[in-house]
């Protein structure tokens, strides 16, 4: 790790905002020896991380103890499980309200429950280059120049496997960061909710109130899989409306089928325009969260997240190493004359080049971990 | 290679249409056997039908060397390239009439060419279990009872790399099967131009008349990569407009940077419905494919799709590996306690992983390909 890294890491470790906006920065960049740096960074970080939660027993003073029932009860559940931050999932239709709502709910953390917020959105749609970034940050405003809040866009374009293992990387940098609460919103709509679920601990539903077709602009796949359902707007003209819609909910949900038994998703009304009811939508993700915790979901849920993301690592690192492998290129180019007679099958041509590849592979450059390093 | 698969390899390699639509069924499996099986007789046809071709230098008369001067000019690159039919690309939106078309081009081939003519239909979007088979079937009820003709959809939901790879076995098994032309008909919107482009010779769009707004409903980036432009319904009421159409599409070829110097894309009006002028536009198709490959176009794409191919077909069997290795299954679960803990990343893991891996792949169930076997 080199000088400028170590030092990006301490900064992050001290909850620096500005440390983890450049070393998110650094995950995203597509030059090899960013990668590696930002590899090593996350390992060493989330490895300090957990090593100085275990030392002290405890969270820090000021950071989530007395204030903040529902994340003190996450850590309760073991020194282990201290170190993670409560991970809240944000779905919903366009025009929802979705960065109003983050924003009231957020302020409302960092200013009554004295909690560090972090907020990720992610938009599969968007490229590097785009806009959004900006975007994002101005269409959080007061949440993005709050000092206990940090504000980040996750532009995802690029490719599919690659695109959730660098959201799940980003939420683990927050964690290292000390945030207490870390919100994954879903900007583009498809499949992004995929990635939402594979990175968080509960999935909040914002949906608008709606006309004569209640249920109208949320995908059944969406709802089926919804802890919490919040309808927004309930302000002005759009009250009834919205009590309507929520009743409409409350109605849908009977005839659902329950993701875990011991929790009912429940129906929010708030208005985030006028920062009303938000002490009740946090009051359901608390209660959420804690049903989760005690009757064992929430821990069966991380072990499966945590195979899941070994297994897509896993996949991104392989593919890497053989696009990377000289002596496949080689290979490849080697093999062009057979290929063009069809007298070689490309599965067969592979077949023969992996074997080539598994003999470079068996030194590889990088396998020792931060890990295995300190046991 | 079982009794009952060298059998269908033989059908295969006689042209038989009954082994050849079982051997894609083979190939459309999931079950692991029947991977294996499916790649075996590829493998094996692929091969034979190469050595066989060598053997004879030429293809068996009665098989597209008179009557055919399109396809007869494809072998006389070099004994080599005879091996593999013309494999032509057809895309278009939605109500263009591309069944309709490619059967009135299919029969036209059949027919008066004596040509044989296998037609592939790419649909990303249904599912194996849907029922676009029977439905394509159904599209091109006069094709598909030809003897000279073979119609099959591939429906590829499933995974992405495997999705293109699969559609490229099939094209495989049709030259095996000793067809001179394979039609490969995008269905589906979006990802399955891509897949068609790597696939094929050269890529046919079919349009229909237009309205004001000449161009509508085609995607600005199909008409870049098109080679032959075909404005379909130049009949009835619908003539003028499509003359019309003719005339926009060839103006705005003009302001298009060209693909390949040596060759302009044309333009042909045509009546899939009255097979009016399907003459021509087969001749367009010929003139395209002359040009490409004396000028050395079509040695040079094929030669990047091959290593395209490889590379597609590698990964495939590389992430299948990974996912079988009983070493990585079980690393996984010995992983769960640190992971949860938050003292190991899953990248690291996914590191620590892949040494054991490549231990247990240095000696691997199946590397020797038919190609080696021989030679």
């Amino acid at each position: 790790m080199t000088p400028e890294t170590r030092q990006l890491a301490e900064g992050i470790l001290r909850g620096n905002r500005l440390a983890l906006s450049r070393a998110i920065t650094l995950i995203e960049s597509t030059k090899e020896s960013h990668r590696l740096d930002a590899e090593a960074l996350l390992d060493h970080v989330v490895y300090e991380r957990s090593r100085r939660v275990r030392e002290k027993g405890r969270l820090k003073p000021g950071n989530s103890t007395s204030n903040a029932a529902c994340v003190a009860d996450e850590g309760r559940v073991g020194t282990s499980e201290s170190v993670r931050p409560l991970r809240v999932g944000i779905a919903g239709p366009p025009g929802a309200g979705k960065s109003t709502f983050i924003e009231a709910l957020g302020k409302y953390l960092t200013d009554s429950k004295k909690l560090r917020v972090a907020v990720i959105a992610v938009d599969p749609s968007s490229s590097r280059s785009g806009g959004s970034i900006l975007g994002d940050k101005t269409r959080m405003y007061e949440l993005a120049k709050d000092p206990k809040a940090f504000v980040r866009a996750c532009p995802t374009s690029g490719v599919l496997g690659g695109v959730a293992r660098y959201t799940n990387d980003v939420v683990l940098l927050c964690q290292a960061a000390s945030f207490d609460i870390v919100f994954i919103e879903s900007v583009g709509l498809g499949q992004s909710e995929t990635i939402i679920d594979q990175a968080s601990d509960m999935l909040l539903l914002l949906v608008p109130p709606a006309g004569g077709d209640e249920l109208q602009g949320v995908k059944k796949g969406i709802m089926e899989v919804a802890d919490v359902i919040v309808v927004n707007k309930a302000d002005g003209h759009l009250l009834t409306a919205a009590q309507h819609t929520a009743a409409a909910y409350q109605h849908a949900l009977c005839f659902q089928r329950r993701k875990w038994d011991a929790w009912m998703p429940s129906v929010t009304l708030c208005s985030a325009l006028e920062r009303h009811r938000i002490a009740d939508v946090w009051e359901q993700v608390c209660s959420c969260s804690d049903v989760f915790r005690r009757s064992g979901y929430l821990r069966l849920k991380r072990q499966n997240q945590d195979k899941y993301w070994v297994w897509n690592s896993l996949e991104d690192i392989l593919v890497r190493r053989a696009r990377e492998s000289s002596k496949i290129k080689a290979g490849v180019e080697r093999m062009e004359k057979e290929l063009g007679k069809g007298t070689l099958t490309p599965r067969s041509a592979a077949e023969i080049l992996l074997a080539d590849f598994f003999e470079e592979q068996k030194s590889p450059t990088k396998s020792m971990a931060p890990f295995q390093q300190s046991t």
